[in-house]
């Protein structure tokens, strides 16, 4: 079945707008921005620019008709298509109040559902090209982080460590699925610490959080190395996580409901003493968008589907001491789609 | 009068609520996300959860009161400061129809007034604070690309030269203001290409559109090069374009209006002969965002005032042949950011 069809059947509404970048993606496989999708029960129209006909119709072939207008006449060449249309399904988490006020002026609907969820739960089960993509990106982080080690020493900074790191990616021809953390020292004891100019040190963490994109496809890989030679309690806490992680990971296995993989984690890193240095969920979906569906947290109740892509990725931040995450992204049913070691390095 | 004061004084609702970073970052100078801030006639308050609030407090000091909740206890939280409150301006433009669902469950407001705009055109004339972020910015860009030029010759990919501009961008401690785009050949014939592991070739035209963002302020620089010795029509374009981009900047004095500054680059284009391959905008505003006002278009009309930063770059794209564009930041009443030549440059 075609990523239309699928859409087509969704069933709450009598024709479908798809206005966000990767729903538009999702549909079509264009690859460009500025357009949208409609889809009704009989056809299927693309709507773009001047800029993206050409490319549009080179990506989407068949799957939609595609009609070229101006930012003006973008919104009458859709109403046209609409006639008899009373029930209209959008993306209510994506578009804004002001193009909302806009739509109900031009569209003849009457009726709006939001295809938000819809959307999102139609993504979170990934077809073999889609896993192979989010493969290659993975293969890309595993290859930039192995490049990058030997250029980890103490006095060095992390804005440095994310230059480096990022310039490895690129040269692969990969995007970046989301900004770069690189955290030492204190700093990594900030979950969604920003690089600054601090050099690390001896003694030191250092967490690298950072993952490429290929053909719109996001993957995600977090280590944390110690620099130099690490304290005893930094040791303890990097085994904890390290644990952890593989529990919830032995945990996630196809049937199981999210929280429980949460759980997982979340109970051992309590039992050893630091169930108050870890306050984040354990995980998330990955695809088009770096947080997609299932979430892994305490309060979320996904079953696990074959190829759902999700991570795995507790941590404990100790304010003052340091912190220490760990992650890899799974594929349900077939484990982990990386191979760098989750041992402690020493760099 | 600091910026809270002045979103007061809008005068177009009794309390606003800021929710998109740009603005939340410009009346409070916070710089991390997932963060609100509402003013009221007697208040100013900061919302942000247990991640962020130190760094609240350290950013923001007094110019709000930082409140820290969970994501539960957001909307609730800010619907207490509004008792009393019938009018409520947000940013239309930004919230989604799903947030605003919740914001009209939650509140007790009765009525919602766009301020969209409002904090669009409070942003366009720039601090001497915010000029001296955009001109670090701007500085990094002219550093990144005398670096790159040794590099770029007959052989390497887009995506190679994209990976190496932006690694010298990076090497300097700077974020990106937005996706490189490093056109060679016929893929400079289109305005907003992406990188593709075309190889350049001698003949070939190369574009590079970049910039560095610092401290939240973005930078935007364009210049195109000729690989090896290009033919006569392809000079030809190119002096065009510059003459062109020479005679908007010279139009793009304080006072003039917007659409004087598009029709000096867009009429000389005309002229020449090219009028039907320059099929975009003249500038736009540059600061928080990449994107912001004045516009520069035939249909724009905004008087240029002391201290707005605004791009000027014309273009001529010909298919099957290649295009060229030339692009300066300017600060009204200053003029360019930029020393870096316009002359043809053949590498």
């Amino acid at each position: 079945m075609t990523m239309i069809q699928k859409i087509r059947q969704l069933d709450s509404a009598e024709a479908y707008l798809l206005t966000s970048v990767e729903n538009v993606a999702y549909a079509t496989g264009f690859s460009g921005d500025s357009s949208q999708v409609l889809v009704t029960p009989g056809g299927a129209f693309f709507f773009t620019d001047s800029r993206f006909v050409e490319m549009a119709r080179e990506e989407i072939g068949s799957r939609a008709e595609v009609i070229c207008t101006g930012g003006q006449e973008r919104l009458p060449s859709i109403a046209k298509r609409l006639s008899g249309i009373a029930r209209l399904g959008i993306e209510q988490g994506n578009v804004t109040v002001r193009e909302f006020g806009e739509f109900k002026k031009a569209f003849p609907t009457k009726e709006y559902t939001d295809i938000s969820d819809d959307m999102l739960l139609m993504r979170m089960v990934k077809t073999e090209e889609e896993l192979e993509k989010i493969g290659t990106a993975a293969r890309a982080n595993e290859v930039a982080l192995n490049e990058l080690l030997p250029y980890i020493k103490p006095g060095v900074c992390e804005l440095d460590i994310r230059a480096e790191l990022e310039y490895r990616m690129k040269k692969q021809g990969m995007d970046l699925a989301f900004p770069t953390i690189a955290a030492g020292g204190l700093n990594s004891a900030v979950p969604h610490a920003t690089p600054s100019g601090y050099r690390i040190r001896s003694g030191d963490f250092l967490t690298l959080d950072f993952g490429c994109r290929y053909d719109g496809y996001c993957s995600d890989i977090t280590r944390t190395f110690g620099i130099g030679n690490i304290d005893g309690e930094s040791k303890k806490i990097y085994d904890i996580v390290n644990e952890a992680q593989r529990r919830a990971q032995q945990e996630a296995q196809i049937g199981a409901d999210t929280y429980r993989v949460d759980e997982a984690a979340r109970s051992y890193i309590a039992e050893n003493g630091y169930g108050a240095y870890y306050d984040h969920g354990t995980g998330h979906g990955v695809g088009r968008q770096i947080h997609e569906l299932p979430v892994l947290n305490p309060r979320s109740s996904y079953i696990l589907q074959k190829n759902m892509v999700f991570t795995v990725e507790p941590g404990i931040y100790v304010p003052g001491l340091g912190g220490v995450r760990i992650e890899d992204t799974l594929v349900a049913g077939r484990g982990s789609v990386y191979e760098f070691s989750k041992e402690l390095i020493l760099l």
